[in-house]
């Protein structure tokens, strides 16, 4: 399902019809199959730059945070958030249930990253200079 | 910045300012705390409707598929996508790592649904209505 091809000679190259299932499908079915894709992959980069700049948003609480030494964590928070984001699903109509767990992977994937920043935090004597990596984001 | 109502009875209002630290921070630094998860909720808000439009397409996807008896997983397609989205990960400064467990995630989750539908499409005598729970993602 999710196994990279290391062996793809020219990695910059994106083929939108890239399918197993190639030459084995009416072609009228094959565009059809194209068109419906070719909006999922618009919809996925979107999702890639928002979250890039969710990170970027969380990085920067992370930094507030270190520098006046708060909690990493904010249940009070965390609680309104999925209650709320639960609410926003049904409205979209999208299983809130999946939406509560999308909220709980991005946190528990900040909360991964946030104990090695800290304790390069504390490393550095306490002081932030905001230059960390931006692959690191921070519980918000 | 956020308006704030803690008198709103009701379980639908959202309170921003929701946090445990509430009353343990100094004034400015929790003013500056929201204020970035207030564009922190502004994204979230963007991700749970942009998710509900995915899976909206991926949902097409699963009735073309069923109505053609195509097979559900489409490994050409997956290792496409995954190298495309580190790409564009690198692009945005995310993790290329993150955004290849973000995918994961989704098409684990699209899936985990795909089952249910195909038997349910199998129940109906193989003839799909398009009328499927729009919380019942396919993989796309």
């Amino acid at each position: 399902m999710t196994e990279l091809n290391h062996d793809l000679p020219d990695t910059d190259s994106y083929n939108p019809a890239a399918s197993s299932l190639a030459g084995h499908v009416d072609p009228a079915v094959m565009a059809e199959l194209l068109s419906i894709r070719s909006s999922i992959d618009n919809i996925d980069a979107t999702l890639v730059y928002l979250l890039a700049e969710r990170f970027k948003a969380t990085q920067k609480v992370g930094f507030l945070k270190a520098a006046h030494r708060l909690p990493a964590g904010d249940p009070g928070r965390e609680t309104a958030q999925i209650a709320r984001l639960r609410r926003l699903a049904e409205d979209a109509q999208l299983d809130p249930a999946f939406a509560e767990k999308f909220l709980n992977f991005i946190i528990g994937e900040v909360i991964r990253h946030h104990e090695a920043i800290a304790e390069d935090h504390n490393a550095a004597g306490g002081t932030s200079n905001g230059t960390a990596s931006p692959t690191a984001p921070l519980t918000a």
